[in-house]
């Protein structure tokens, strides 16, 4: 019955794009005014909301900022997933994971800012953990896809995927602080070249 | 004439020691309690002095927070140095810069959980910053000796120093938050190879 399902349907839109809405205005102040010296005044004056609206759709600070890493990490996986799949052949499916990696945060840097920093707390650890042990895994499938196709001989890639990663957020952190001149596509290089030796390709 | 020296000299001794006193007391507190949530009182009641004594020798938490990562950045740097002036050759040197920089931390947990929050934060990531590169330029030291003596063929080893630092923060953070099995001489030997690798040697 769709007179039934639509308003409620409708009405759930809604509320996830005012939820959206309210994420990026709460990400901007966070980055302004950061995220410790935050009042839940400051977010509902900039999403342009009041104080208690503004609760209707988050408990407190720290659920706006685990959710909107929620959201970022989707939006980042489903990037990852498809350009790997697009891509055929280990070199090529880990320099689209890398490349996109590296990308993905120059457009979310307070997001970015608040993951290094706020992620590594205590209250947000296991979060941080478990995205870093997602982007893990996923560049381990395409090792264990390149063993299963032949292409690499069998062993264990748990460290050279960990050491990856650490490498591009390495490279991230200096670009956001401006210590680098390098492009991201020459640290995807670096770091794609570095991983083929470590696998003597 | 030394009997004018010596009570100010040794007045310095002691004012030393209670600032070391205060620092112990209160990266201890800050792990216990969350950064943010320490108060003032908090760590002098630790160090067992009087709010008012404390500011005699911090000024602030931010205050005391940068002074021990200075002192402990301090130790890490004589201790590398030491270590890697008594290696020879590339690897050796390489191997004991790294081994170090893995083993110093697990002794100063709480210490090392601020310099990944609370150092990323805006007040003290230029101190970071410097600390980073001051760590990047140890290791493109021993690179460059490496070329003076024949050892290496000239080349760019920025990247590579930085790559190194990355994945040697990786490994001390996963040890860190139980997420890893390996030794702190596992992840020492494949950072090494890698690096070697990545050189060609």
């Amino acid at each position: 019955m769709p007179s039934v399902s639509k308003p409620s349907s409708s009405r759930r839109v809604l509320t996830d794009l005012r939820r959206r809405e309210i994420l990026a205005a709460a990400i901007k102040v966070f980055g302004k005014k950061g995220f410790a010296d935050t009042r839940a005044e400051d977010v509902a004056a900039a999403a342009k909301i009041a104080k208690g609206t503004l609760y209707l759709y988050f408990k407190s600070k720290e659920d706006i900022y685990a959710t909107a890493v929620l959201h970022a990490i989707g939006q980042l996986q489903s990037l990852v997933a498809e350009r790997v799949s697009e891509a055929s052949g280990v070199r090529d499916k880990l320099a689209a994971a890398i490349a996109i990696r590296l990308k993905f945060w120059l457009d979310q840097e307070n997001l970015y800012r608040l993951l290094l920093t706020v992620g590594r707390e205590q209250k947000h650890r296991r979060q941080t953990n478990d995205v870093l042990r997602v982007g893990h895994d996923s560049l381990l499938a395409i090792f264990e896809e390149g063993v299963a196709s032949g292409e690499l001989p069998p062993g264990n890639f748990d460290t050279l995927s960990w050491a990856i990663l650490d490498m591009v957020r390495g490279c991230n952190e200096r670009r956001l602080d401006g210590l680098t001149d390098r492009t991201p596509q020459q640290d995807a290089d670096f770091i794609i070249e570095t991983a083929l030796q470590s696998l003597g390709i």
